[in-house]
């Protein structure tokens, strides 16, 4: 058999044995609604508060400040319309960044076309926020603000922590909404200190279920429901919970690295992709856009003169799996992100994503390498 | 071990053997983002394609006429809720009925609250609307009209077809939307002939998996989405696809039995709702809410003197599994629905859902019965 090599982890990812021994054991054995009153629905509504508790655990929160919705999307989103639901007459002024996922930047579009004043805050060509620049914007009129932790496409870490800050200092009354998704499990979050009002987080980016996602939201903080119906999770999400989807979160998170302040990125991919960049950036042709220290999954990079689409499909005919981009938004011409960045449209067209996960070898590296030089070299000739 | 029937599939229903393979395949080695550009990603784009044509196929209407969405409750809101949002200058007037599940209910309580003037056509003490009221009810300004095929409790079949037609003939340009959860495979649809413009399903009400729904949107109505993202399902949808739980769902609609005009209902299951009804009718304390015609799965009846609730656990101590009515309501006081139809409040507060499967036995049936006898005679004594 032919090999074949995975490297497009931030789109998505293969599930764990045990989340899929827990999709199963769901399926078959603990079928019932957990919203029954019989004590076969009591079952899966402990399945339901064991996922909830390891997620809060895992980030360091309240069980009850965790709902379960069908994904990051739908977390985005919740967390964004919900607030501007709930608090329309607090403030029309919201603020995000020009590079957040499509889930976050095509409802803050649909919000401006809805009357919402948007103002996006500058970034630099590596994708890091101007500080400086947040604070100039936000006003008492400032209802909310969703700045994303690590982005999808460069991987570029955000300060967090510090963005809070500036948010609260210069309005305490907004709310910080945190697009989590790629950050999760990747690099340390700390919920409960940090002046986060709103994280999002998604199942199948941790090698979880597709179809399941989580929204913290401090205690306190209120938000009006997308989809109205039964009730469930607090009212805020409502339709029969998810329970296989959501076993499987539960399971995902448990193999999740512990993090800490001290140990504030998973080590294993860390490694990883320093073995990784090395080789690369030997390649003469290659100009890395992801900063240097950014998250330890996601290194993006350019080849100015073959088109990102081009080199992707030589790798695939060679078993290599990448993506050019967002997959979420991988049918549109060049990098929105990278365009928003202020990089050249040669190497926004010519940008590629390698993303990986814990079971990449340094041989499939190699592999991939040596496979990236010949296509390089193929591909010149033309 | 002891016996355990499970007689609640109205609420959800154990996925198929079929459904899990399907799933597990999924998780296991079809894991790619269908957005990815990669030959992998096009086989989970392939597993999607299948399945919207599956559930195409089943319903009569055309592939691109389908999109997938998490569940029940998310279709009902997208459908309702993406037409008051598409063509909110058409008209201001709403019409449903008392009796619909919640997540359509209480999307109208939100949408009244929101300024939309919301109508209930009257049902008779078996749920059955009231065509002249309908009627009489549309105006020009009626944007859509929503009535649920089978009723969750009580299991009444509503003339969808007619009522269709009662709607265009009064206003051609108001839209027309069915809940199709508890009718999906259990009786016979026509789409592509009656004049619905929406229809809503879920999986897991047809031992298919949780998580994954999907809607029926007639050619030429357009929607605005609950979900803004990756542009997913036709920019209606967003958000990553959950291929294992919509290749599951197709798994589940193949297993479907073939209905038709004349073959308009399923028989098997038909033929245990009647053998349960004879022995049901037998016991003096039963009174039968459900209509004699109503869907094949679900028998709704009343114990006056015991509460619901108490008869549940009673008889979940002899390992029958049933509800008191709908699970997305199961933690209110007496039935929303019974009430809407006027019974008594001895009766709603009495009353019992048993919901079949195609796997339960004349053996379970009996079992059900003799412990229901046993259970009466018990409880009486206090």
């Amino acid at each position: 058999m032919k090999k074949e090599i995975y490297l497009d982890n931030a789109a998505t990812t293969k599930a764990l044995p045990e989340v899929t021994t827990a999709v199963v054991d769901a399926l078959e054995n603990n079928y019932a609604n957990p919203s029954s009153l019989h004590r076969f629905g009591l079952k899966s509504e402990n399945i339901l508060k064991r996922s909830r508790k390891i997620v809060a655990d895992y980030l360091g929160v309240k069980a009850k400040e965790i709902i379960f919705c069908s994904g990051g999307t739908e977390s985005n989103n919740l967390a964004i319309r919900g607030i501007t639901k709930a608090y329309k007459n607090r403030g029309r002024h919201l603020i995000t960044s020009p590079i957040e996922h499509s889930s976050v930047a095509e409802l803050f579009k649909a919000l401006e076309k809805e009357g919402w004043q948007v103002d996006q805050v500058q970034v630099d060509q590596r994708g890091h926020v101007d500080l400086k620049h947040l604070r100039s914007l936000i006003t008492e009129e400032t209802l909310l603000v969703s700045i994303m932790q690590v982005n999808n496409e460069l991987g570029t870490i955000q300060p967090t922590k510090e963005i809070a800050e500036i948010i609260k200092e210069e309005n305490p009354l907004s709310f910080f909404h945190v697009d989590g998704v790629q950050a999760f499990g990747k690099i340390y979050s700390n919920l409960s200190q940090w002046q986060v009002d709103l994280y999002s987080i998604s199942g199948h980016k941790i090698h979880g279920p597709k179809g399941v996602g989580a929204l913290y939201i401090k205690k306190g903080t209120n938000l009006k429901p997308l989809i109205y119906g039964g009730g469930q999770e607090r009212n805020l999400r409502s339709g029969t919970e998810n329970i296989p989807a959501i076993a499987g979160l539960g399971e995902a998170v448990k193999k999740l690295p512990q993090l800490s302040a001290a140990k504030n990125v998973d080590k294993n991919l860390a490694q990883k992709k320093e073995y990784f960049l090395n080789s690369l950036q030997e390649i003469e042709e290659v100009i890395v856009n992801s900063p240097a220290a950014g998250a330890p999954h996601i290194i993006n990079f350019s080849l100015p003169g073959i088109t990102g689409e081009t080199m992707l499909h030589a790798l695939e005919s060679q078993g290599i799996y990448i993506s050019t981009g967002s997959a979420c938004s991988s049918r549109k011409k060049g990098s929105r992100i990278i365009n928003a960045c202020g990089l050249s449209q040669k190497k926004s067209e010519s940008a590629l994503r390698v993303s990986l996960n814990r079971t990449i070898t340094n041989d499939d590296l190699d592999y991939f390498i040596k496979t990236l030089k010949e296509q390089i070299n193929f591909l010149k000739l033309f």
